[in-house]
């Protein structure tokens, strides 16, 4: 059994959860209190969600018992220099260098033997579920991969941004970061990691006027003439048959971010392309769940031994 | 337990239900089937959600241990007259008359010991719920009450209607069946029940540019002078102080639909009107969960006994 | 022909236009500058659209020869203890005294000879064209009124507020500034105009998941029993008969903001209530358009003797 | 001056236009008729907007002196064999060949002496503006191209579909006709126009929770690592500095549809790709004013030799 102890807050330090979030108005929770309030020792797990670099030195101060699911981008990245260059420098480098990335599907065993799980950013987990099967397997050519990733708002947080104002979203629709988004080499690690060689991808992430959701369109050229998107579907069909949370879509159906709404899912679908010896692949997750603090969930099960679906059986709310 | 055993589907019938619904994707579930090819002799509940009028022969010919919860507006009129002059000629009338209206907060007793349940319409549950205490407690004027209601466009249903298309809804607002949506006669006895007479109302459907949720701002006037906005916060604070799924939230906050979306509460806010003798209340619910779905599975659980909130533990989705 | 000499903006100030909004790309427009370096002298007319407070002394510092139209709520209440109340001190009272209210289709006549015209609020324009008729009329009950009007996100500016974040806003709905908005008494004021004694009204503001549009619903007690909804319509039809932007549906339909989005329209239409006695009239406009800038173009046309809908032949975008 | 004689609409023949149009209520208009009760032989010009294959044989049937402006898909294909395979049999072959392509930033010249105009789709527009100058100057790879294309709903008309239904729409995304898409041939054959040979592309379009916009997302590889992004933006800023409806946003800024909204406006914006010898454009623009009507109204100002942009000054409506 899980029980929340303690919930901190930063500007909202003070009041009840239910304050900030109204529709949390039912549960019966610790009131928010500084982070410094913290009694830290008798607790066995620690969901860490401060902006990155914030929390380095609070996870590095941690009892060493705590266990660590950090969702900041701070233990994502294997290599310092590739952090430095997109964050800034490390204060916590030991610890980066040991955290395991928390993509459970693909480092299960490594996280069931942490104590610092890093887990994922939301566009890197629907990007790489799709991809590393496939680089894994060595099917597609890893230098010609294009991400074309649409995001809902929620991905920017609650920061007060003119980009993030309701007048700016709706009704409109727009790119950002081209060529330079910080989740960028996140991906790329992950997709070496598949094909054990350095790969550079091209990621264009946007905007949508919607709250959560990614949508990733995944264009890929096939190695050899002689596989088509049929057996791509296949190949991932296989590798995630017994994974309770990466549903590879029948033939003819299209991955929507409606379908994992509110859900710990990925939705897979493969399409052949117009033109020949190339597929594509839509990925769909709900950003704040299997992007997010699902994910997180579902690490913190494998971290204790629990079962890995607990706490993670709602299904898409559609509509 | 409860175990899904059948589920029927009209022009959808021969298909599994994840191909109607992909979010269901990871559940095991039965397929859809034609509704004469349900064998009810083995079932302990239906769940009935056909069409006003469609479902009328096949609840009366149910066997008699089935249980039913229905959530059409087919039982929810306890006047024949009442429907018939709204709806038309009612097949079943005996039951008509039998059946208990599923608001559960305010028929409790009767709906433990009933065979057919009428799920109350989303409208009139947000409605009811605030303005049923007031009623009952004589404090305000049963002849003077105002309803504006808002709704998500998910309240049509999926029915195929150029009203209902995304490019009529979206960044638009607008209001219908003034003074004459069916909802109005199914408040109006609610009402009627609560203070003992016959009550009349005053009420406006909006359509919303979103999917979910029900706002109702109700405007009454406080029958006695001594009376304030506080009172009537506090009378509706203690009578639902022991209910799971109506929240009275703290004055100075504001009922909205998004702290309830995707779950079974009611949230109720009060505030004084800027004309003294007057009392503003703000009513805020998923029109699809305790305005249907979520609002029968409390049925349910309340017709066999089970704990009242099984099953509709979520939390309200923000955002 | 009017030329825009000059653009002043604060915190954007030094910056092309078409950066700010890039929808202008095409114009020649001169570049954004700060206010202290305009040159008012040369100008015939200034439209000021600083937030309330702040432009009281600019505008009381302005050559004699330039025509003000103001769209703060600076100069909109006549009494200054009201604005006081409202608002805090004022800072230039004698103009505020003096200006005009720049509801065109009621105060045309003095906005004609104005030298200052205080361009009205976008929820008491929506209101005012619907109600004054009847109170002059002396058909409505002027102590039982209320007002139900629902926003677009616009109507909160570009201020960076959570509030206004578009996770906060899409796909939900909330009330807010119940019995206590800033447009109340502005309201009150056109109301008591139009009747001839002080009026009070309720006023309930509330926020939709859009941009643009104001609908307002509105709910009036009949005075005399021999007056029905229909006299209403025929009443309202009569009155903005000759008005350009002023448009009265017929019978059967509802006014949505949809059909005014992008122009200076007001739609309104009558419906009569359930209860005899009662009537209810929906009344939509683009808070930014009749219920901002659009006016404001208005109230110059009229001040200068131009053709009054010059620049202003837009019909509503639909979708 | 321009005078619009007829209107005609099938299920909707015998009402005002403002009955189906709330928004045109101020306008006047003659009323809808059936098509067969339509005078052609006083008409100067013809906007043809029936269904694919509906409107053939109309206008066929046409007198010669009337010129038409058809903004079906049914003239753009030149070639009858890929007309064939994507929408059937034509009957109107010869009038099919004849026809001109009514890119106007392309075809000028030949639309100006033609009779019959293809106004083009929507999405083909939006990618062929941003192609066509690369293709013509030779620097990109022809055989590397690939429009992930994202579209408001509107794209999909006021037909009856379920998955133009709001509740399928707002707060979801998904990709549609994945590499089957009927607007494939005619950007093909507009990129092969501007390389003179072949031109096979990636398309994928995408259905977003707005109701007007089309951005597309264009990868490009250079053909030559002597071209840089930036030269890709000097190319196209120079080959559209005299457009006025194409504008070549300044290096930093990203095309949005906020920004194109409602006016004839194409936004491109260029970007370096984070792998060497590739870029990114991207490309807005309102579907239904530059990606239809106002495309058609810019064809027949110069078909009959008026100012290009009489009647299209509306500029992008943000919010």
């Amino acid at each position: 059994m899980v029980r929340i102890c303690a919930l901190s807050g930063g500007r909202q330090a003070g009041k009840p959860l239910a304050e900030v979030f109204t529709s949390v108005a039912a549960l019966d929770l610790p009131p928010l209190v500084n982070i410094d309030d913290v009694d830290f020792h008798g607790l066995d797990a620690v969901f860490c969600c401060l902006p990155h670099a914030a929390g380095q030195k609070t996870v590095a101060s941690l009892p060493d018992r705590v266990k660590v699911i950090d969702l900041s981008a701070d233990f994502r990245l294997r290599d310092t220099g590739v952090y430095e260059k997109w964050y800034g420098v490390h204060q916590a480098p030991t610890l980066q260098e040991t955290a395991i990335y928390g993509l459970v599907e693909w480092y299960r065993a490594d996280i069931a033997r942490a104590r610092l799980v890093a887990n994922p950013g939301c566009y890197p987990t629907s990007a790489l579920l799709a991809l590393m099967p496939l680089l894994a397997a060595g099917v597609i050519d890893p230098s010609a991969i294009i991400i074309d990733a649409k995001s809902g708002v929620s991905g920017a947080g609650r920061t007060l941004r003119e980009s993030s104002l309701a007048a700016e979203v709706q009704e409109g629709m727009t790119a950002y970061g081209i060529g330079g988004h910080r989740h960028l080499p996140e991906i790329e690690q992950g997709c070496s990691d598949a094909v054990g060689q350095p790969v550079q991808v091209t990621f264009t992430p946007h905007l949508v006027p919607m709250n959560r959701g990614i949508l990733s369109t995944i264009y890929v050229a096939l190695k050899d003439t002689g596989v088509s998107a049929g057996d791509i579907h296949d190949l991932l069909s296989r590798r995630y048959a017994d994974e309770p949370f990466v549903i590879v879509l029948p033939p003819g159906q299209v991955a929507a971010t409606r379908a994992v709404r509110g859900s710990n899912a990925c939705h897979l679908s493969v399409h052949a392309d117009s033109r020949a010896g190339r597929a594509v692949i839509v990925s769909a997750i709900d950003n704040l769940v299997k992007g997010a603090s699902g994910q997180a969930v579902q690490n913190m099960n494998l971290l204790f031994g629990f079962n890995e679906a607990a706490g993670l059986s709602a299904v898409g709310m559609f509509p």
